[in-house]
């Protein structure tokens, strides 16, 4: 079980025990956290949320809401004006706000990404005080690697310096991608320095793809290289493509255990299934992830009632 | 009938209650949105204005105002520039401010479109202050998948939250184009991505083009998964080129009953005709979009008396 | 004979006051603008002002000071920086601040053309106050067609707006250029387009190139559906190259009967000449734009005394 | 002899003096500047200040500071950050501060030529304001017909502006340079129009080359073209490549009684010469140029004393 | 031993005197720099920080921190972010903020190199005010000859400024790159340029690579005309790849007695090494530097004792 690091330093006391009551409510309580990830709707449009083995609930962008309302996820990532249009009709949901997002539509080979921040930290500061929700902290992806690397770089130290002043979390979204770097992008060299740059822009999370072996597969021993390079800074993988369950929480047991992640961001495994399916999806996640229980006691909730 | 969604979170109290009076006439109390699209003389040029079947009357741009005064509309979008010449005399209609527009002199091939912000929301504010105009809300075009998509996402999200902080609706104008989805432009799965996009830039409008199925008609019902993506941003569709007033209000009955769409925007079907025609014509859309009454009843008030 | 609009909307009062007693300082008194352009010094470099018929003294920038304040214009158009060298000697002329310039070195072969805001509307502001010179509005350039028309488009409509509420009239000088609308530049139909897009910019008058026919001739008839698309913004024609006094005069009175134009703008035909010349030659513009004589009276001046 | 321009109108009346103060500081009372051109260390590297002819104290950046402190110069031009370095012990020198450079490294067939203002107008106020120094101006360098013109205009026309409001003379060095002027740069027709150009943003003096006959050698004759396109900007000479001392004074008699220059700027040929050298060439120009003696005087300078 | 320089002009003299408290502090009363170089956890990634002869304990960034705080260096510099998360258990370091950074992915055979700053000075004010760390100062990489020179520059100066102003020493990274100068990035004529370039910027020591001969081997001698270039700012030359310590202090005597450098930066030669060996290392480098004891006496410190 990680330790909760201390507030960053650079930031009035006030500030400092805003985000240590924020760091604990994040991660409930457990150093380590549960990220639910929903800005696929802007980054893969509609691609995740209808056909095939989705749930016919997830064509509709409450369904992310109903689950993260009713499941036991540290905090629900989305972008501000989707929680603006749902957060009065869920207010206890423990937000992050996603930054920038981008869609998928342009390939690397067309040119090279790029996503720049929607909201200043002026309107996010006047959002969370009028809206009285529970935001925790503030998401930003960069890509290392793409042409447009020193944009995002620049904004992402920026937010996440102003994010500690106003008492947030700041999560990094770090994926190498570009002409550059095509092919190598879920090397684990690469990102073990992705998650070190993340730890030299001040953020408090590197949520980071888990690497791969020489044949495809997700080698969770790989981590060990990317969690040292982080230093302070907790690493968190990314779900990744829809998988069964178990599989899921063999995969993330690996990640916990062999890796040392500090806790696992998972989005289309969550809100693709059903309501009563993601809450005790979420319910097993949570298990490992906050309360440390072995994947079997974990996979046990997988098949019960969803409270 | 739609219900009215709430105002967004994360304003003042009196901006909440500003959104609510300016929902509330925009939609004619009903929930549902019949605007009046008038930015085309940027967009085309004067290409709609001139020409065939046009009306001699609409070369002239007060065309436009006369009929948006003398018809039922919800609000008539256009410039604010067009606004601060006319407004004077045409002091009662709901008017709502397109704040981006640009030429289609640019076409793809040479180079993916841009459109920037014309005023700031400061310039807005101060508008609406010193005119007095009643202004509903804002508009602004997004084209994901072009180039410049990152630039447009980033200022649309920031007047979005900063109309909502003036107590004004935010329409967004939600084209896919641009060279990586030449050819989709109207596919009904790449639309419903994009209504879904404009949900998370927290806007309260999403205006489309209508999908298209595989032989390039218009068919309503691909229209379901894209007010489902778009959730409690609500979904209008774009008038498109000039038809028949039985064909647009035969579309319109489809996009309404099928589509559960919650009203329309057009504006050449509208002003290309004379002002007798055209008032006819919007009290036909009127009668389908805010009073819900069958399409047979809308065709009845297509020769009728005008007033 | 125009009748003079009203002040735009969205300003103060005191800006409505100002922005009148411009309007009629710059028409004088007519609803009509003898706009006498000198930016060519930026625009064409040194090419207008030294060789072949051209008046040995228009190889002095005081020239255009020296004709501007001896002949009747209703404004002389020119940049902040040479009005700030010589506007303490000739403290009577209405002057327009043009705010962008750009040389003619770059051809659109090589790259379309981009122009941008010189001096910030605070600049403008405090040197109108500190120099007390009779300021009347500023003018601006934009380039539809351009790959950079987004940006220009972006600062003339801040800038309309400002000087608006400087009380300052807004002239936009409009040309079609760019690859996209190469061999065009004088189309009618596209010249109505850019007349109605200034318009939707809000400046209160449109400075376009006079359309040609498909032999290359000017046909004033063609300037009806350029009138007509600018609606409530004025429409004056650019005099272009050098020519006859008689043929411009005549050319002046088919755009002013046959266009219906509210003006004219002439540079090179004026300060080309020497200066009693050119204030004779000022003297028939004058005359048939603001006094509304007819040509044969006014070619009378021609040759008279130039007081 | 040139007589004093007045100061620029548009500023306030402290500010007035406080340049006219600066000119007759910089112009040593003449009306004719002598500016020691000091900017190369960035413009041409260490290409200037070291190997053939070049005296061994150049290497050292003091030995330009020496030089404008013993030498009768009228300014010296050089960038804020040496200043901030050397103007302890160089408290007596006027200084010029050059606001914008660029290297030499990248040749105009791989890019057009681009060079940003380095420090802000506010930057500028506060350093005159606390090193105490005599900052008589500023100076900046404009390519036109560069492909990034439209930047650097923008720039320099704020800074023009700015730089009086704070009762700073503007200098501006104007250099047509890009793909577009290449083989010309030197005309003297285009080097008028330079000039022009500069007097439209309202400099004080414009820096040119001097221009070229067809057979490649300066023409002074061919500067008249050029100071009358000017106006009351005045115009210098740029002193280029080293020459010998009566080469110097002989090409420096033809551009001030041929070409009607106001005075001239020399760098590499005063610093790559060893001071007493440097301070003696210093002394003949400044004969010519501010006292207005003939030729035949100064060369006799160049071989006494150098006090 | 070099004399240190008074601090810069144009601050107050509170900044004045801070500047020379963090002088004396950093060059640990020496006017010589031992400036711990720790960078690369952006410029390289991970690549430094594994594999190969590089010690264990160098995967953790913490290793950084460690060695900083028992090691005699001048200055520790690093990213901002990453001092925020350590600096509370490593209060005595002296920091010096690199503000900005790059990674080494895109090659410039794709694209010419470009580094931004990624906080502001308001944002650095703040984190010393908050922290109460010792930060003497702020580090900036540019690279002439790039494409994006110019934008590199222009953030330079204005951060060089800003940092006096706060009374922080401002050391610029000079690095040649870009393909107007590849294959001479480390040419002592050009390496010259760069160091007179920071001269220019104001900046107080400028960071270098050593001059190679034409064989590529490193020749202190060539050092002479940079030091010369760079005049008051005091050159150091960067430590490069990893060698052994002997070698490491040999070419370090070289640099100091025959190119008269004022001190050394060392990143991959301190970090690779495992505490004891890093901190003996330091010591020996420290001796050199700041003592200013013979080669043959810090050779002993390397074997010794760490403390």
């Amino acid at each position: 079980m990680s330790i909760a690091p201390q507030a960053p330093l650079g930031i009035p006391d006030e500030a400092q025990r805003q985000w240590e009551a924020n760091y604990h409510l994040a991660t409930q309580e457990s150093g380590r956290l549960f990220l639910m990830a929903g800005d696929q709707k802007v980054e893969h449009l509609n691609d995740d949320f209808i056909g095939g083995q989705v749930a016919s609930d997830d064509a509709d962008p409450e369904h992310l809401f109903q689950i993260a309302s009713e499941a036991p996820v540290g905090c629900f990532a989305t972008q501000l004006g989707l929680i603006a249009r749902y957060g009065r009709d869920y207010a206890k949901i423990p937000y992050l706000i996603k930054l920038n997002s981008k869609t998928h539509l342009i390939k690397t080979e067309q040119r090279d990404p790029v996503s720049l921040q929607w909201q200043s930290m002026t309107q996010v500061r006047d959002f969370i005080r009028y809206s009285g929700l529970r935001v925790v902290g503030v998401g930003y992806t960069i890509y290392p690697g793409s042409e447009w690397e020193a944009q995002m770089l620049q904004e992402a130290a920026q937010l996440v310096h102003d994010a500690h002043d106003l008492g947030l979390l700041a999560v990094i979204w770090a994926y190498p991608r570009g002409k550059a770097v095509h092919g190598r992008e879920e090397d684990s060299h690469l990102i073990a320095g992705a998650a070190g740059l993340v730890s030299c822009l001040g953020a408090d999370f590197a949520k980071v793809n888990p690497p791969l072996d020489n044949h495809g597969t997700m080698d969770a021993k790989l981590l060990g290289e990317v969690v040292a390079a982080a230093g302070r800074t907790q690493v968190i993988c990314a779900g990744g493509r829809e998988t069964t369950a178990p599989e899921f929480l063999h995969r993330l047991q690996e990640q916990l255990q062999l890796g040392h992640t500090a806790g696992c961001a998972t989005g289309r495994n969550v809100h693709q299934r059903s309501l009563p399916d993601a809450v005790r999806f979420c319910n097993a996640v949570h298990a490992m992830v906050v309360k440390n229980e072995p994947m079997e006691k974990a996979i046990t909730l997988l098949t019960g009632n969803s409270q």
